[in-house]
């Protein structure tokens, strides 16, 4: 999987920051994907039926984990992926506890109803550079201040198999993790079938199909797996 | 105030992390530790007649603050400013809403009963370095590992005016502050007058003044301020 450039590892640090495309790699994880108290709720939350746009377990490896700086993912799904509207919604399972201090995930509620434009141009390969510290596609300060004031601050905390499902144009980020409890969530975006992805709205070519899949193909469910 | 040292600024900002001896400088400050809710605490604790050794603003500003790694304040107390033992507890009073997010102090709650060594020597002056980063009298991962799973990690939160009394040898920490909430903290450093201050333990020479006072005359109660 390294030569793939499936994982991404921290800025400074050998530690596994991220490990994408895990739907297509483990049959664990496309079941769990595939589950119908998972799979029913995505198509009851985006009104269709749906495909995984990209999955990824973010590994905030405990004492050196240095967070996600504040962000909407649709602004790169938009840009660099072509998806034309933000019908789509990710799942954060824990499998790991997320407390409050190991950079549990961060969400101003409310605050996906708010378009933030971003600065900059998409450079060539961003994602290679941004997957480890994202520096463009980013809102401004002032911008993640006025909202944050506005709508509060929230985090997702939780035992282990707590999840949450947030939109994909959710403002949120994470604190550093400079505790010895890492913390690991399996990510699952849907998207839906009618929200296909076009060409990049703001890049010059769409990202590689493990970080943003083109196959728009149906989820089936599977009714007998281990997570039913 | 700026020429005297007693103000710190954030590791590659302008931002101010922290303003020391504030208890010299403000009268405000000097009335609210010699409160009796607060003074009679300290003295309880110590079992003596008690002394500021260190007083301090730290300012943990908005999207800029950095934090603070794991450390046990006795560890540079003794060898730097030469307090003999740990008989020394400090006060955090919240100035604004303390958050589990914006840097939130950590602590393991029962880990100040043990002395974690450090490695490495004291270099000359350096607290000039350690009150914006500190790299030396620090833990190991390994021990702040040990000790956090052993232990487990909570944080002082809520909201402004709310306070928490802390061993001089808890292991205690803050992530960083990524969210537009800056966080303001008072903290008030008691000492007991039967540990004066001796040579340093681990120092070439003791530190200026106005980080650790060598003034051990013991606090004398106010009445009738504010805060009675």
């Amino acid at each position: 999987m390294e030569a793939s450039g499936a994982i991404i590892r921290e800025h400074g640090s050998d530690a596994v920051r991220s490990i994408f495309a895990v739907h297509r790699h483990s049959p664990v994880i496309d079941a769990l994907a595939r589950t119908p108290r998972i799979l029913d709720r995505a198509r009851q939350i985006l009104g269709s039926e749906v495909y995984i746009h990209q999955s990824r377990i973010n590994a905030m490896p405990g004492m050196v984990g240095t967070g996600f700086g504040w962000h909407s993912d649709f602004e790169t799904w938009h840009a660099e992926d072509g998806l034309p509207a933000p019908r789509t919604v990710s799942l954060s399972i824990a499998l790991t506890d997320n407390f409050a201090f190991n950079g549990g995930l961060m969400l101003m509620p409310g605050a996906h109803r708010v378009f933030v434009p971003c600065v900059g141009q998409t450079p060539d390969d961003n994602f290679r550079e941004s997957l480890q510290k994202q520096k463009v596609g980013v809102p401004s300060d002032d911008a993640v201040t006025e909202l944050g004031l506005e709508y509060g601050i929230e985090q997702f905390t939780g035992p282990a198999g707590h999840a949450l499902f947030f939109d994909s144009n959710s403002m949120h980020a994470s604190s550093n993790n400079i505790t010895p409890y890492s913390r690991a969530n399996v990510f699952l975006v849907f998207n839906s079938v009618e929200n296909a992805p076009a060409a990049p709205y703001g890049a010059a070519a769409p990202r590689p199909a493990h970080i943003a899949d083109r196959d728009t193909t149906p989820l089936t469910p599977i009714h007998n797996s281990e997570f039913a």
